[in-house]
């Protein structure tokens, strides 16, 4: 449904066409400094129209606080969250409404609801994200201040054009331990860090736009400085927690962790993280082929995963396809369309993050505050 | 936690070393015959030392129902299962009492709960997964009877020995429309359905056996007759479930739905999934990138998906790491290991996949029961 | 938290001097002809300021719709509902800022968050309840369309001038089954429809405000034509999920179902509810001391129960109290107040009634889906 | 269902005459010493034939702890308990084959789930309680450890002899300060605290057992030294969590905290707890007709409440009522049966207390653990 975490808990509401869309963001620290400042950007660098590459609607996306918040503090109570939709008529689809667009959520969304929305699949617009990069900014600052936690994100590949993400490269794990949000946008839009490799991604979206196509990609994203012990097995694993929250997210495929499919070829010995003492007194592990989860909990290495987007099923050119009526006939190409949408997931992959992050800690803290009761 | 569903749930308890393991199944359908000789086939497809690939233990693992049945037919109240553990004094295990096993949970176990479990990471073990196989048991029948439902899954790589899972090989497409749960097994004991790559990973199996390593490998899964509807956008599509359930199996790094990672290299022309006239009046699709599902709801083609597998922490040589006071040192070699565990996740996969569909099969008929009310 | 509900799901955000108050409801089943008509008249009943009897502000709340319907029409995605805040700056309460209010939450939602709201004990508002109100109106309009299920609720009690609320009393038992909210608000400013015990009512509660005091009151709530089989034991009984929903109404003391408290002095051989055939060729009950419910699961009959409010806290004399530094004081008389709060609880006590009704005929709808499956 | 909390959570199981009854107890703090030594008193006290007053069986109940625990030390996972049930063959009712069992569940049941279970209402026997026992005595013992918090309940009412539970009687006040289970205990077999009161309640369950019939009664239930802070608005408040736990056991009809259905006659000049100066820099409250709780959160003081228990409708005397089939007939005595059931159900209500006890103070512990953070 549309909530999401236990004791760090967002709930969403809103699609394409009404009046608004927004969230209620529940069991929120009491005593944060908060306001509007502090999720607007996360907003602005998940809205469309930020480049060329992109589609070029400019919604401004400005949220407006409703609760939770007094004297610039928060009270510990719902935040309550609104983005007005700048357009709330339903817009002239008539052709979706003969055919369901392929690939889209238009005929699942029809059965499974029985209902037919004038914007196909209502909430499977990439605008329901909205609440869940509100509610991940407040996340995100929590775990800052608590923690140190740094959530970073980035696109690592673009069709067939990827940067070497395996855990035995180097530069790719200095790269998770450094990058910045910054560095990512300061890389150019299509958020990937490496130059050369990012101008080649522009390239192939651009032929793709200009083939009036779409092409997939990769979001990976790493989470630094998360305290050892976060993770809830048996079945609320870390990377379970992580993986239910990336695939929730519109148009995703795929989901690993540290070594991920790859780490299916290696042998045991060599994919096994041998531990070394630490500089501080803990234990640290000398490769970090687990992705900083080990038997679904946090051991205090980097953790990064990696989220695969396919490719926008709205695309600019006809399609051969059916009417709901079964009836063989050509969808109509419309408009212009993201022929890639991996940079603008980038901040909504973060804001899941934060919230798992989040939700995680909050349950182990609680956990702890009664271990070890001496008799 | 140890609760996995909300409408059809299980709850587990259980260790290596205590008395038994377990499970609680609540929101079983009643009215439904059953009883322990549907629930032992998957436990036994589960249970190590099945053959000569896999550790020579033999552990029965028979499973006695407590609860919730009457005269062979469910009550609709919870049904709890026991499985007694042979051997519940804790084993000899001084040296890792010393030193934490490398990419084994138990530093992060000893970090999170402050506990020493003389079994290392208590509930890491695999034996943790008898009360998900049993829950599973009792979804497939529920499944099977209701809706025809099947979920076969299967062997599709070990190591760098891969089946082509490409969704434009029609080979594979069709293996996914018929494969059964005989003919995996039939296929010998690396349950992988093509003989010729069954061979190899066998012989790299058993390579790594005799090297005392240990190698991954990937589980593919399908589920057919689904009714279209299932899955609950926004947070709980049905993939975000999969991925979810999936990623709480011990020693899982990846999740894939429909093309996968493979899939974001695709085009958006060529990845959509364009509707036909179905025979039955309902709307089929001419691929099946989209794995079954679209906009996070089941559209009626077979789902199916692949779970990354590490290679198995535990390893027969001796490994250099450090000891939990920081300490290097070498942790010795013990026993013979199951070098590979693939074979053995495949009942684990198909239960898991049972207990997602079950569970949201029940909310969609919920939400279909009041759909549609007339004025 | 601010979550209720399992498959019918209300979350609520607001305090008294932020934005807006409002909820998301979620599970809404689709297809439902719904606009703000059907919400407003209960939130119109809740309101403060609509009689002589109590505060005289004049509220406009006015709900406005964010999502989830078109062309009127639920569509199964979540409803967003938003009330404005008339006066959202937070009024001047210097000297509650000394003094914590006795028997208000003031004290203990400093205690608790840490953080001190202008408004005192931020959401223990009433103005919190605007949001259980909007989402009891989704629910009473489903309920009444699958089921022609009726949900009335009227005073029956004020300080010590009661209804004859014994179920072996026939009037009594007659009412139930008759009363209509229409009826109810007809009697009078206090919503008791017995006559001459409202006049009674209200000249106490005038004598109370005359006086700058208070005084509690009882609500009586019936549920007509609720299913058989509705209730989901153990832990989720219906009378459970109700007393639950009940007590988390502000400013609630009690719960009773049925005969009640009375009904513990009474011998078995009397509170026993015999069988008999009914017209329907469904069993019906003799007597309905049980408040149709046994063993947690509707019986068909009418359900009834009673709430206990406390005379509300909040008085126009002063008190004799201690600040917040323990200092002994007195916490001056400000303003007017009501005198009794019973009248407007009328409304919050049937919504509140209706979402548990909606959630646990949800439950039971998926269970009978699945029932009695032949192999 | 049958799971009951959020972070410390029991799942129970069983019926009269399956195998077994149990549960499983997540969330239980790690490095507790505990073994069965600390959970079988409760589950003695709760078992029936232990006086002349109630059933002359004697089940042992002895239970079993599964996992969880080594060393005599808690491992933070989940506790799996299980009690053997005696004689688990289904007993010969044959007659209530034929006619459902007034006021019992074997109606509902049978209406709900459609299979008739032999021992009528399956999981509304008593029996089903040992889970909440077993789980509730863990509970028991961190609150203890954690914060010397004491839960006593005591019988206060059978049929009409009820001890004087206003809040304004000193008596009752300082009762609820010092009494302890060994006090209830030793008060003799009808655990009320009031000797002279004791010895009435005594006669008149005799006088119900030699006539064939049963009688209700109130057990009343304090908790001491509760953290300020404890409870969850606004739909988990803290009274509201205890309402539902205490409205889940068998057989009960009301609940009232603090000053309950009495306080409703109570003028607020009155009913306010006027705060005074504690001896520990902290406020308390002059009069406690709060009852501990405010605005739904604990304020420091006793938290008192009491629940109602109908007589039980199991009585040795013929009963005229209609069969399934709606035919008039007379379900015939058999054996005997406790007159009263709420000695029993002291340690009952107890355990679901202390439960919910667990659960808030976890939850309230993960936010202050994130409260205040600085920037």
């Amino acid at each position: 449904m549309s909530t999401f975490g236990k004791h760090f808990r967002v709930t969403t509401y809103g699609e394409s066409h009404c009046r608004s869309v927004g969230c209620i963001v529940d069991g929120v620290p009491p005593g944060l400094a908060l306001s509007e400042k502090d999720i607007q950007p996360q907003l602005t660098r998940r809205r469309p129209g930020q480049s060329a590459l992109t589609t070029p609607r400019n919604e401004a996306d400005a949220v407006a606080i409703q609760s939770g918040i007094e004297d610039g503090v928060t009270l510990g109570t719902p935040i309550g969250m609104v983005v007005l939709n700048k357009d709330h008529r339903p817009k002239d689809y008539s052709e979706t409404d003969i055919y369901p667009r392929p690939s889209h959520a238009d005929y699942t969304y029809v059965e499974k609801y029985g209902v037919k929305a004038s914007s196909g699949g209502g909430r499977s617009s990439a605008r329901e994200t909205i609440g869940r990069v509100a509610a991940g900014a407040i996340a995100d600052k929590v775990l800052k201040l608590a923690h140190g936690i740094e959530i970073v994100a980035f696109v690592s590949g673009v069709g067939n054009i990827l940067m070497d993400r395996d855990p035995s490269n180097p530069e790719f794990i200095d790269l998770l331990s450094t990058i910045s949000r910054q560095e990512v946008d300061a890389a150019g839009p299509i958020r990937c860090p490496d130059e050369s490799i990012a101008d080649k991604m522009v390239k192939l979206v651009e032929t793709c736009r200009d083939n009036h196509d779409s092409v997939g990609g990769v979001v990976t994203c790493v989470i630094r400085n998360v305290p050892i012990g976060l993770g809830e097995p048996v079945f609320d694993k870390f990377e379970a927690e992580l993986a239910h929250a990336m695939m929730s997210i519109p148009a995703t495929k795929g989901f690993e962790i540290g070594s991920g499919f790859a780490g299916t070829a290696m042998l045991g010995s060599k994919h096994n993280d041998a531990f070394i003492a630490g500089n501080d007194g803990r234990l640290r592990t000398k490769t970090n082929y687990s992705g900083g989860i080990q038997g679904g909990i946090s051991n205090g290495e980097n953790i990064y995963f990696s989220v695969a987007f396919k490719p926008p099923a709205t695309i600019s050119k006809p399609q051969d396809t059916a009417s709901y009526q079964g009836v063989d006939g050509t969808l109509a190409a419309r408009g212009r369309h993201d022929p890639n949408v991996v940079p603008r997931a980038v901040p909504i992959v973060e804001a899941m993050a934060s919230i798992v992050v989040l939700d995680l800690l909050l349950a182990q803290n609680a956990r702890s505050s009664l271990a070890g009761l001496a008799e």
